[in-house]
């Protein structure tokens, strides 16, 4: 039997990016008119189908729900993960997961396989690479064929759906209010290099409680940090350069990492310096001292997106209504603030 | 388009477990020839199809390799997943996982799902109510149908397949070797209320370092604990019960909970306690002290699985011949024990 032939293959024989063949196909304007009439008609010549079994299938339901994380090692996806398990083996569906790992091409890749007649909706968090390229051509093509999708956490306004997210702006808020109470002045935001809009909601939050309490925003108190294999020297030189009596860390890899580093060259936790960070996860409970946190409540989001999903696919109604959940996180309290 | 019926809608019809569908179907002498006829007869006028699809696509690749992992909110089966996606990917494969939650009946229903055309390799690692029921017959189940399976971490002896473990009693010796060459003598074991092989094979290297080393083994230094929610009480009496001076666990939630409970007490770790855990997880990295611990190669196992998949699928052999691959665990030394 010959094999279907996919995005991937006509970008890789065409030596184009997936984005290009996806918005050729779709006969947008921002791909020139050669390589769009390259595209089409290589697309033509092989049979290239967008998930055609899918409509096909349409009246078939297998029960299956699809779920694309950006990442696996990571207390805040995998709880995500066990909250969708959790609603969904109880209402008779199964999970299948796939993971972008940040990834623009490997997001579309394992869309266009689960849209393939395997899943019957999708639950999904962007990878930071489609966030940066702000491109949502794959997500609008599953939509058409009638998919239903939610979006948790990494949600984007450019896509009108069900979005299951947390009140990140206003935890950030609520975070900088707790220092500035009691009586820290010089509170810094260590956020993420890559572009995350959660990330993004989170130092608004942060800025906004700086301007209410009339302190200056100072840009060289802002830190950016890669994921993985954060440098010691440069948190240690950030400490050592600034006067800083607080931080918010937007997760707790990089609050429990950041406390270690600077308790090593003498600073006090929470004496000289409060830590407050997001997620709350296993780090945060077992750290010393333990971390201040502020929980996403990832199972709850994910059995709330499931819910969401499952209603879509078992509706009726033809009419396209779409509605956004905002979740609240709670400030959990504990060594490495003072009251 | 009508459904087709799987082993679960069977079992729920039937009223009996998955298992004694499984069994039944497959003839096994261990059901009842009453049950046995009934649930025959039934797959028969439901025209029940063990997995038909995955035999007529049997040459049609998918290039989709099926993971199933028993927890997804763990470090290492995360990084496992995360070797499988950074070898399959470079192969031109995509990866789908499903999550067992330690669950028999998950596994069966996920492992059918995905056999039914979706994948074209399995990449497991046992739940721990399937080690307990030592019931494998979804596994050769899929094996008859020329589906190859790689085992790592958790795998059985009863399934002759491509295995990938660590060599767990090998390392447990080793630790508890470091703890009596650096003079201590009452050594406990911290181990899983749940069976699990590795588990058995950790606590096996533990009571033989002590033999070798003339100490007496005694049954009132081994402590089960669940995995989650581990009651800090029954932590703390175990400790003021028993005089310890040293304590293997078999992972790095354990330990870093156990450091934790104890110090509470005004125990010092390492000077009165050392401590060492499996996993080498972020927790040992930032616990305090930080854990020495046993390192399992989690990405390393995850890529030399894929591996052998890929191999397996496209190999053109008809015999076939199994191999195993025993990694080696590594013993990285941090503040909780001392020279």
């Amino acid at each position: 039997m010959k094999k279907q032939i996919t995005l991937k293959d006509i970008a890789k024989e065409l030596d184009v990016s997936i984005s290009t063949v996806s918005k050729a196909l779709k006969n947008s304007d921002e791909i020139g008119h050669d390589t769009k009439e390259k595209i089409q008609a290589f697309a033509k010549l092989y049979n290239y189908r967008p998930n055609n079994i899918a409509i096909s299938l349409k009246n078939k339901r297998t029960r299956n729900i699809g779920v694309i994380i950006p990442n696996i090692v990571h207390y805040f996806f995998a709880t995500v993960v066990r909250g969708i398990e959790n609603f969904a083996n109880a209402h008779g569906y199964n999970v299948i997961v796939c993971v972008s790992d940040e990834s623009f091409d490997k997001e579309v890749i394992n869309m266009e396989m689960l849209a393939n007649g395997s899943i019957d909706g999708f639950i999904m968090s962007l990878s930071s690479e489609t966030q940066l390229k702000n491109d949502y051509n794959h997500i609008r093509e599953v939509m058409d064929q009638g998919i239903p999708l939610v979006f948790f956490d990494r949600a984007t306004d450019e896509i009108d759906c069900d979005k299951v997210i947390i009140n990140d702006r206003e935890a950030a808020y609520q975070a900088v209010n707790k220092f500035v109470n009691s009586g820290r002045k010089r509170i810094a935001l260590i956020t993420s290099e890559n572009f995350l809009n959660v990330s993004d909601e989170r130092a608004k939050g942060y800025f906004q409680a700086l301007r209410e309490h009339g302190i200056e925003i100072a840009e060289n108190l802002v830190l950016k940090l890669p994921y993985i294999d954060i440098d010691e020297k440069v948190v240690q030189k950030f400490f050592s350069q600034n006067k800083i009596d607080a931080v918010l860390c937007v997760n707790e890899v990089f609050a429990v990492q950041c406390m270690r580093f600077v308790q090593k060259t003498g600073i006090k936790v929470p004496e000289d310096i409060s830590f407050i960070g997001f997620t709350d996860g296993l780090l945060s409970k077992y750290a010393t001292p333990s971390l201040t946190a502020i929980n996403q409540h990832g199972e709850d989001m994910g059995e709330m997106a499931a819910k969401m999903l499952v209603e879509k696919i078992e509706s009726e109604a033809d009419e396209d209504t779409y509605r956004i959940e905002i979740l609240k996180a709670t400030l959990v309290e504990r060594e490495s603030t003072v009251n």
